[in-house]
């Protein structure tokens, strides 16, 4: 039974994807990806990787976030295109943006960590998401990438930034509390203590 | 007048940065770091370090939120002791989290990209917190670590994340839309098409 808990409602999860990519992103590229894993046989291997955490087979669905290296490659024209297509800019403003895009996205030295900025910020929201809509959320500490990689052909151009589980109860947390602003806030210089 | 624009109030600055730090994070190793930057002279330093973004001195307020690589060396136990005088764990537990945290964190390559992963979920629910208390927010795309680092003194083991400009009125947007889920949302392999 365990395997086959109660799946969640499709419209609802994808509400909830929908949510997690609405947030910022450089030059509105989107870098984030979601990887849905449902299948009762796929959440088996999914849990193999991931330190097998029971969570992820007690959990209807489970998604892997991910973040892509190269959508500037990809992804640039289109995003242009739709937003003159959709009236939000002129083609002259669009090719602005591009021009300053390919600049910028060109100076990117470490792009596994840029675009796990954007999987990470999609990521966030889309476990707020659940959580305003009633669905539970655990974001597991660890897994082995290059199994999850393997398992569900990951390119290597695609990070793999976090797994997380939706819809089943959460664990009660050992660790709940949080350290003060005092320990990690500072006010206008690196180390200076916080001040409200 | 732009570079002295009307303060944040104290109170809902610190509650925006509380609600910041509630997320999860590996063994809640909590390495979001935020510096709080109001001053007019230190938001003139900063936005010179951001493409001289004028957001930055219109906004009473920047966050730079930074990842620090080492918590596990600093803030293991302070937080294990945290969390045993709070009742949330048992010394007996808290030392079983304290060995399989050593031995997971010790097996980390990239300490900035872990670090990165967190801090950007902090970041995330930064901006969140400020809409959900009517405060604007804007993620800078664009700023120059190294200048950021000299000038805000931010040593070597913190990584710069992101800029959040707090509290003024966000720009217009020129590529608000977004890619539908057939464009980022996979079904249970890399490059199986997203269906509810």
């Amino acid at each position: 039974m365990e395997d086959s808990p109660r799946p969640l409602d499709p419209a609802l999860l994808e509400r909830i994807l929908v949510q997690a990519t609405t947030g910022p992103s450089d030059y509105n590229l989107q870098p984030w990806r979601f990887l849905v894993v449902r299948d009762d046989r796929n959440r088996r291997r999914l849990r193999a990787a991931a330190w097998n955490r029971p969570e992820i087979t007690r959990a209807p669905a489970v998604v892997i976030v991910l973040g892509y290296h190269f959508p500037v490659r990809s992804h640039l024209d289109p995003m242009l295109e739709q937003a003159v297509a959709e009236g939000h800019c002129s083609p002259a403003k669009a090719a602005e943006i591009r021009g300053r895009a390919v600049a910028a996205l060109g100076r990117i030295v470490d792009h596994e960590l840029w675009a796990t900025r954007s999987a990470m910020l999609a990521a966030s929201r889309l476990m707020l998401a659940a959580d305003s809509l009633g669905v539970a959320s655990t974001m597991l500490e660890g897994f082995d990438a290059d199994t999850l990689r393997r398992e569900f052909g990951i390119p290597d151009d695609h990070s793999t930034c976090a797994v997380i589980a939706l819809g089943h109860e959460a664990e009660p947390d050992s660790t709940p509390g949080r350290f003060g602003l005092d320990e990690v806030c500072y006010s206008e210089h690196f180390g200076q203590p916080w001040r409200a």
